[in-house]
């Protein structure tokens, strides 16, 4: 059976990708890393996305990203809510991030011996993100196929990013389709008390998806 | 003044590199990755290095590689003897090790704005590990001038492996005229109450660089 390694926020898109990845036949192993983020309702968001969608395997590495900073998602910086107007990279970029999930992903690819490493990049919605283009995700499958024993013995890897084109409500149909329970993901950048904050960029796009794709919003949003 | 990042595992190589990165003018920002390996004596070695050769910061990042295991240096597995009729890759290989470490220290350089990595892969005495390999590193810098913020400002990084193509003894001749303290290092695949072993790969290589060098070794081997 062909196996693949997905990257696993918990997240909307990455909980659809891990779907899609399924209704391709792949055996999917899950990776999800906790980087510190003050965001770790995601990570019980992954376990039950992971267990629901039916991963071999959920492997969890803690790598705390504080040590360098310069992120609102690793230090102590306010989460901006969000601005339609704003369009540099936001404060939650974090440095290299996607570069660094991904050389996680591949060593893990290499151990369980699977073709590809799917993840949810999108470039739509964090136009920003530089780590979310085609040309950076092409440049990373470069590296990664002379970068390891595996490359080497011939065995190619593809690093796949299905979402990467899509519009949010585009991605909720497709995962609907197949079955993903959205209301078992977790998208905000700021909770509060446990609950999604409902003004950050990240509940702003996932909001407008569902209203989008015309489908209800299971989000519980917090009220105050 | 210019900014660097140097990966430094208190080894030869690293520290060379770092008084190489030194003697052209860099400011360096030494990073250590404590990934399990159990070779924690080489991270006391690296703090004795990065404060010898005047890093001007020193980070120092536990990430537990064992997660993903396949290698003799996370697993539980014999680090094998030296022997030189060996060509296929050893299995001190550890998966997908210098692109982790590289995008942690991709990561680390976008937030100082350093505008080099420095490392200290080098391709002759383990011929076999690909992420040692020119084309790797020159995969590794274009993809990394594509995933960073920096990159997007137009601040272009380089990644810098001035040992790759020189001999232990060539290496441990620059080392020495910069005045690294080579008795600070260690290299040691597999040290005994905290000596080197002397019978493995990388005691193997160093002393026969020391011997092709005609300098003393400083090294302290285990006699048992």
């Amino acid at each position: 059976m062909k196996k693949a390694v997905l990257l696993l926020s918990g997240g909307l898109d990455s909980s659809t990708t891990l779907a899609i990845a399924k209704s391709e036949g792949f055996l999917v192993y899950a990776l999800s890393v906790f980087y510190g983020q003050r965001n770790e309702i995601e990570l019980i968001a992954a376990k039950r996305v992971a267990a629901s969608l039916g991963a071999a395997e959920h492997k969890i590495l803690n790598l705390d990203l504080r040590l360098f900073g310069g992120s609102s998602l690793t230090d102590q910086l306010d989460v901006k809510v969000h601005n339609e107007q704003e369009t540099s990279i936001p404060n939650t970029y974090v440095p290299a991030r996607n570069t660094i999930m991904l050389s996680l992903a591949l060593a893990y690819a290499e151990v369980t011996k699977a073709q590809a490493i799917f993840f949810g990049a999108n470039i739509h919605d964090y136009s920003g993100y530089p780590d979310c283009r085609p040309d950076y995700i092409n440049a990373f499958e470069k590296m990664a196929n002379l970068a390891t024993k595996e490359s080497v013995l011939g065995n190619k890897i593809s690093i796949r990013a299905p979402l990467v084109n899509l519009s949010k409500a585009q991605i909720i149909q497709i995962g609907t389709n197949l079955g993903v329970d959205y209301s078992l993901t977790h998208t905000c950048y700021d909770p509060k008390e446990r609950l999604a904050c409902g003004v950050c960029s990240a509940c702003f796009y996932r909001h407008k998806g569902f209203m989008d794709a015309q489908l209800a919003d299971p989000t519980i949003y917090y009220t105050g």
